[in-house]
């Protein structure tokens, strides 16, 4: 089982700066994590980070064939990318939307997601913990998808 | 460390009616799996399950002095009750917002949450496993909250 | 044939108070009239009211197997409980939904239901005369509904 | 007592087409259910269609002096035409609201009225059997308004 | 100079019902006045009167030629009728639009007019005196658009 | 018969710039018809102009006992000032409301008037002729209300 | 293959006034181009215009069995008439819309066609072209229609 | 005189949690402040908190014939509760509305009161004195009320 | 201590006008009884008018240094003077705002205050009585935050 | 004559995910079609396909003094995209925008498109066949306005 | 060429209050730093304050013939005031609209003006340095102006 | 002191087409003045353009450390673009916002700036010199800034 990892805008930027809003830990941190986390799951995540927006819909794209399920924060492009959330909808990919901050507690134009109708779920506000537990359920998503019929 | 785990209206119907759509998993099951997870944490849960907005409110200011943390899906009082969210925020009480499917992909009057600005954060969309990954984020926030200093 | 009839909010003053606005009938009265139409037409009311919109959920699960249909005037409930709703639509209970007044003829705040979209139908406006006409259309649904396949 | 019955537009396409939608009841069946109903409740009753809102306004003004009340399903003019409602109102004709479908089960832009304001009650969902109760409805409602003073 | 004027939905009802709010005049009464007044000002008017909003849109398209200004009260076709807006546009026919009541006093959904951006001016408030003014505004205009240069 | 007219602020720079927008008429000249044509219908006007809220309020509050009638171009406070329509609500002075342009074929913030629900009447769109109209019709009006009884 | 052509209020005006805006061309001349269109594409058209709403829905009515497509320009019923809507959901008559003018480059009001939720298509903006690409993209859709199962 | 003092939802926590927010003075503390002020005044005060909206509806029902006043802080309740409104409206008891924070200071969802429009007045602001100053003008209401004719 | 009152736009006109409106005390009456209860708490109070929105920022921006706190009822402008909440936010002054009538239950254009959010509390709904509990409670919050450090 | 045709994201998914939705065409395909199509008709066409909001900008800048008309199915970016619309605007390159689907048909952000504006005229609605009246409309636009003066 | 420079409501509190919001500066500080960059620019400055919207109207209509622009910072009537705007447009006075703070970055409704529409710009956030911008921009642009011709 | 200057999306056309709405000025010869300016300011400019938001965000996070501040012109991104916003955000490298046009008299949806929030200011109208007075504001901010304590 291998999963796709996509950061969006921004994210790489996380504990070089502000570390008392983004946390010391940084995205590559977190991706290792995620490494060990996969490892132990028996599964196997891919890592990437882009700004792009267009680059974002071509990964998701391109993961058709390669891999079984997609975690995803889309950062900024949550609230602003129907081109994303079109992505996931065409190519069918099982996914999981993840975000460090709990946006329902954040400005109102953070509250709504164009990626999480299309989405599995969604798990907010953990920091870099909703990439952790964001893993978890995917992996028992997918497991569970393959032992019975395929989910709508 | 002890967790109250609160469901809110009609969930106490789970697996008796429509298994189509509410899946064949009673709340009882729920329940037993969170006592069974708990175990395995070594925390202790205690679950309960209301129609009405006060008791749900009681139930939440009672938890003071007794429970570390909350663990809620608030079914429909998630969408319609502010009493529910000021007694959180009055008591202090750290707080996960489950829910059991993806808001985002019902109607429009589902996406908006009273709960989940004063909660630490909120994951939905994994059936029943919404609970497991409820606790297990819970449980991890409250150990880490309790390991460094209080967090706003 | 059962059908379980539920009084909303404030209905238990009808009749006791302000007779030039609510009318001289008081709810015993209506009950009454539901009762004797009820012998007529071959079938049992239990007339229930209450102030609580946790009691009337509750009212609504309990009725499950006891019940073949539901006569409810929601009162205030009909415009601020999704949790009423939520009950018709996990209980599957036939509904049919009356109100005293006419709901489109007052405030902009009295039109939307959150009731109505879940229940068979809606009457609003005869006064007592909503529920009588209500009872009637109820139950000749549900004769219909059994006489051949059931609806959705 | 004389009661004008209007249908409004493309109800006349009733029963012809699309039966799994409409039901297998053409208009001409429901007007002749009505007009039994009415002999048994020692009333007459006229029943006219139109597809023209103005043509519906033309028979509610000629309805004065000629018909003592009004039962309506106004079609899609329901949401759209002030000129039908100015018409009730301008004539004083007490007038029933009826709809075949729940109206609040549609599309949001079927859940307005323009008709209802201005309507003695409204009776939405139950079928052809809308106009069943209520007619009903409006002969009780005008036996009671005569049998007093007038109501406002 | 020759003035066609168009009188809306209900107009016609004028005088005859409810004469505390429409006033004892008729609507031949204020076509009388509008001959008067038109034969004092050296003018012709042709006064016609319509439930339709398509007719009024044929009589609006035939006077192009025949007419040199329109004085219309569009009675509800005001607040819903593109359509009788769109023909003024078409045919430029210099309109004046007036009503009976003060649209601005009344019902928020009156005081959006499609009428009004089309119209050289609006009067409204001044019962049938509204006419009179309407009438003498408009072979006013009339008057100094023929001694200069047409306006646009 | 007394009649005190208000022109609101920016109107004093009538026909001393932008001609092509506002007309070669100034104030002055406007001020000067309307003294010919009361002195024509035997009444006497009062003109002042004032770009501030306040002062319109002073003068229409000590018009009371000292003048019948208001007729007013709020100019701009048309759209914001509440203040001004309190005064006219307060002091009861019938008032007609003109504006040179057609304030419906102009910005959308301008189809919304403060004064126009406290105001027998409002006449747009006619330049200065408004102003005309406007007086024509509140004499007109204040010498029916003096035939008769005060209507409301 | 028979196709209905309707074309809407206020189009009858085509060609003969401000040719700078709706061109030089009449209907008469665009119903003649559709005539030599649908010879050379092998099909029959019959083209009707009214400028009332009622007459269009009875034509679309009564289309039903004797057309096999509707092509309609709905000129200001785009955006106020649901009863045409309905008209064409109620008797599946597969329609292509079309427009003259590119309406989501005008006024905001006129971006909404009630009619464009039940058309197959819509296509604006290409004056007169407008229905000659309407009639070509209509009678392909419904020979693949007729070719192949019936499309939803 | 007899005056019912209602706390709502969340109000039984003051003083025992968070005292930089919500002061160190427990309800307690206020009804006793409330007993003594009501001693001085010569009335008696009966003071109950519910976090139950139906309770509260219940309360108010049952305060008819004993109490002559109702003084309330309805919490979150005042944001949410169409139920409590009507009980007020339904029994007519007079009702001063107080706050002990200034909610137009506060989250906008919190600048709009249920209540309000049912009550003599509304005080909020002043923290526990919010209630001092409400029976005060609650007994004053009362006195003049019953020294003069029945206000509305 | 001494306190700055402040009367907005019309008030002026109390009591002399449509006292079953207004009722039959002047603003004259309302000072005097200030200046008697001033008198009795030992502060000083003095009373300004104006129907000028500048006038009140003056006087507002000189009371700092000279007054303790304001009194005021802002009248129309409390709807529409982002001026004078500026000035009273400028200024720092510890301000009441106080409302004759319920302003929630008037038009929904009186339910928005700019003054609340800058004001420590506001009292509406009490008549001439607001004043009096808002200099009441105007004092004692001056009294309290002088005994102890500045509040906010 | 040189034609650029441009798809936006995920169009390049075109045939070879859920046939049931998207046809079983490729983009490959329609692209040859659009090759032959304008082989036929005498131009040129070249078809560029991108998922990247900048990129497509830059095509468009690029395409000046190279290509006469742009033939365009933005995607996603139909209703996100500022810049797309103002790449057409500043360049000024005769535009048709198509759609497969019927964009008003489907959910209600899907109604909104920024580039429509700014392009000749849209299609939607007829799958691949949209492309194919698009580019024969675009050709035709093009050569009456080389014909003639150029169009606004 | 001479600059009339405008300070609306407030800004003459500027240095006295508030020194960490407002800053140290106060307004006769930033009048000085004008003059002399007034002079420095060989251009004329005249600076005024008034915290009344009538006098800032009085002062831009008698600006004509004796200012060659306007340098304004409207204050709190930049969100409030129509009528200041107008006098603008009316005057065609070439305007520069400046804020010390940055208006985007508080309050929503201070994020509105009504000044800029009919500005040459704006300049926002700089503190007292925005003034200067603002003076230096307004001198290039009517150098600008003069030396081609009048731009619109 | 090292400043990047940006150019959004579409302003690399600049001078190049349409002159008379865009001015004969390139991005070329802007980019000259501001290192005309930057020399005789003593500071150093790197200027980029790019069509593309994820670029533009990229050459944001690379600024971090390598300069001291940004001066942006976010062309159609400003309205469209929270990733841009949040880039700057997350930096926190001081930001000038400019616009050639007064965005503020233009289309409604180009009056929301997505960018300003987080700008120190916001320079809009003044065309190619909105850049200079833009490059002059924020080299002064700095100095200040770095003269002084870090301001928020």
């Amino acid at each position: 089982m291998r999963i796709l990892v996509l950061h969006g805008p921004n994210l790489n930027l996380l504990g070089q700066r502000e570390p008392n809003v983004y946390g010391v830990q940084t995205l590559d941190s977190i991706n290792q994590q995620l490494h060990s986390q996969a490892q132990a799951l028996g599964v196997e995540v891919v890592c990437q980070q882009s700004n792009h927006e267009g680059v974002l819909v071509d990964w998701i794209q391109q993961a058709v064939g390669k891999f079984d399920g997609l975690l995803i924060n889309p950062g900024a492009y949550t609230h602003t990318s129907l081109a994303i959330a079109d992505a996931i909808r065409a190519t069918g990919l099982p996914t999981v939307e993840v975000h460090l901050s709990n946006i329902y507690a954040r400005e109102t134009y953070r509250h709504h997601s164009w990626i999480a109708p299309v989405a599995v779920g969604q798990i907010s506000g953990f920091g870099a913990a909703s990439y952790r537990w964001g893993l978890a359920a995917l992996v028992t998503y997918l497991q569970q998808s393959s032992a019975h019929s395929p989910s709508t």
